[in-house]
């Protein structure tokens, strides 16, 4: 039994409770009859994806784009987020008249499995116990958040993607919709990501875990049921990680060596540096709308992703006579997600014989980048899109 | 009053009151009549420099070479460590018959001012109140140590040095001596290092010092006498800085994406990764060792180093006239401290008219190249010493 509803706004509550009732969301749920199958080797039911869609899905159904957001994303693509009350993730690239234009393409954005934006996750409940799963949440895998958007696509009776797009993580559920279901995708974007976590990121990862999981409050995980939350932790594992986002030239570029309201050092650990006042404002904001037990479900789905491994170690298996027409895009400043990993995608869609280009967009800003005002980013995703729409027959 | 004596070694006893008698180590210590005048507009008195030598010093007292340690390194350059029970963190270079030669130098490490292996810090005991200082200690900088140690130079009688040299926060302390005291420096060798901490070294240390007051032992830095030990945030402090003391190249040639004693992965929250693992036992290794306040002090006093704001901005001036050789030496895969710091200090040397030869090892082994196996490294500190003994009329 598959229902989809549209919950209703409210105008307080608790951000965990966002898990069950997303505001400005609709759900698709799935009981019983409809489990999502696991790489874990277990089964998630019943479980329920939050999301959003823009746009108009037109008669034939052809011009629909699954936009697939980072790990610290969620479905509020465009328009005002119910929680921080801030603008969309990616209204840069997304809207009316934008490269990702919601007057020609139906765009959907579903919260992955394991987040905390309303599609099931660790924060959400357990319904044979009935208090939030916690860290009895199954590990999920970045395959598994792509299993659960191919269920949701079932339900809304679309076949067939014009396009599936998405940066960081986001790029990772792309590249495996190409390897999983390339019948059911056009054209694709991964942007600034890898077929696999490098030992460098998986290391980043784990001391934002460690970060996390130090802090007393987190409670085994359990600290929604036994009260408390682990803000520092994440706030500590959110700083770290936020640095990897950004370049050094970003930093240097922003901060400098700038003291913050002063012309001369405190002698102090208060925040002296701008730098580190931004890094302190950024982990304390995060913390407001960011469930932790999902900030260690969803960088395990990082580090366990590598796309080659299931396919015998050869990654251009994974390929294999692709249909789909595929734009890959890094920044010259990700050092997260440098551009030799994107050659390595390209290396193997054209040892795939796939149609396959490729851009590396020169900017000081990181990996952040594809969230940023970057012109020739917009410019590549337009006239790929606009290339793939004349070869798929959309207006 | 000054008087030097050799602390008795002892069996066991707490790490931190290794702050008080240093084992396997001098003390210098300064009394009343010699206060250690700090950039924070005070002065520390009394204090102490714990310090260990090797070799001897000639006749003429011409031979001496003072070794600046890092972060987290302390005096025991070679040798076995009274804490750890490991060798010496330099003994690759410093040795008989090595590149810093200890049959033909008289060399000197003191343990830096604000550190925990004996020189008065933090966690030394404040004679105004009887316990430890904590946060109550002024914030030091790079001048500061350099300071205090031109006076264990004049404590031990030794007006000039022959070389001075060190790695990474040791690098930083020798070229504030070749701008501090030009005239008792004759060859310098600042190794993987730069005039001032980038806005994205600032913002990693400034992740690690929340990680440490993020822990709820911390209490606000009175653990000792208060009770407790803030080991988890220090662990995860030590862990995110371990990651910038090595490249990805060699994370991923030393782990790869290889699996912790088994063939898959586990979908838990183990350390799955062998990187993982060598994480968490760098950052437990770590606490048994270091002090959690004395990391905050000498992450700051990087923080605030920046030897051209001490010369009207102009970096030249900090080395005008100096009669000092300096070889500048980085490592190509050093992101903590690219090459490109390095060649500011040389172009700053040039424009001051000095002595500067300057060399870029490519390794792949990161910043921590300075500590590790490298043959170049070697020839070239051998081969500069060589001349510069020479020219000194060193045997």
């Amino acid at each position: 039994m598959v229902e989809a509803t549209t919950s209703p706004s409210r105008s307080a509550g608790r951000r965990v409770r966002e898990a069950d009732e997303p505001r400005e969301s609709l759900i698709a749920r799935f009981g019983a009859d409809k489990p999502l199958q696991l790489d874990a080797g277990v089964s998630l039911s019943p479980f329920q994806i939050a999301y959003r869609t823009y746009g108009t899905l037109n008669a034939a159904r052809t011009n629909a784009v699954l936009v697939c957001h980072a790990l610290t994303g969620d479905q509020h693509v465009v328009g005002r987020h119910p929680v921080t009350g801030k603008q969309g993730w990616w209204e840069t690239l997304v809207g009316p008249g934008k490269p990702i234009d919601t007057e020609r393409y139906f765009i959907i954005c579903p919260n992955v499995v394991g987040a905390c934006m309303g599609t099931t996750g660790p924060s959400s409940i357990n319904p044979k116990t009935g208090q939030p799963w916690a860290l009895d949440f199954p590990v999920i895998t970045i395959r598994d958040m792509v299993r659960a958007q191919a269920m949701l696509l079932d339900h809304l009776g679309i076949d067939s993607l014009f396009a599936v797009a998405g940066g960081s993580m986001g790029g990772m559920q792309v590249l495996q919709w190409c390897a999983s279901y390339p019948q059911r995708v056009f054209a694709a974007l991964p942007i600034a990501c890898a077929t696999r976590h490098s030992a460098q990121n998986i290391a980043f990862h784990e001391v934002g875990r460690q970060a996390i999981m130090a802090d007393p409050e987190w409670k085994g995980g359990r600290y929604e049921t036994e009260g408390g939350n682990p803000t520092r932790g994440l706030a500590v594992a959110r700083m770290g990680a936020h640095i990897t986002y950004l370049s050094d030239a970003a930093l240097h570029r922003k901060f400098g060596r700038k003291f913050q309201d002063r012309a001369n050092p405190t002698f102090s650990f208060d925040a002296d540096f701008e730098v580190e006042s931004y890094l302190r404002h950024q982990g304390i904001s995060f913390v407001e709308r960011f469930d932790a037990n999902s900030y260690l479900y969803l960088t395990r789905a990082m580090d366990y992703f590598d796309l080659a491994a299931d396919y015998g170690g050869v990654l251009s298996n994974a390929f294999k006579d692709t249909p789909t027409r595929i734009c890959v895009i890094s920044f010259t400043s990700d050092w997260l997600f440098p551009t030799s990993e994107s050659r390595a995608i390209v290396h193997a869609l054209n040892a795939a014989g796939a149609r396959v280009s490729f851009a590396e967009i020169v900017t000081d800003k990181g990996h952040d980048a594809f969230l940023l005002e970057e012109p020739e980013l917009f410019g590549i995703v337009r006239g790929f899109l606009d290339g793939a729409g004349r070869a798929r027959g959309l207006a």
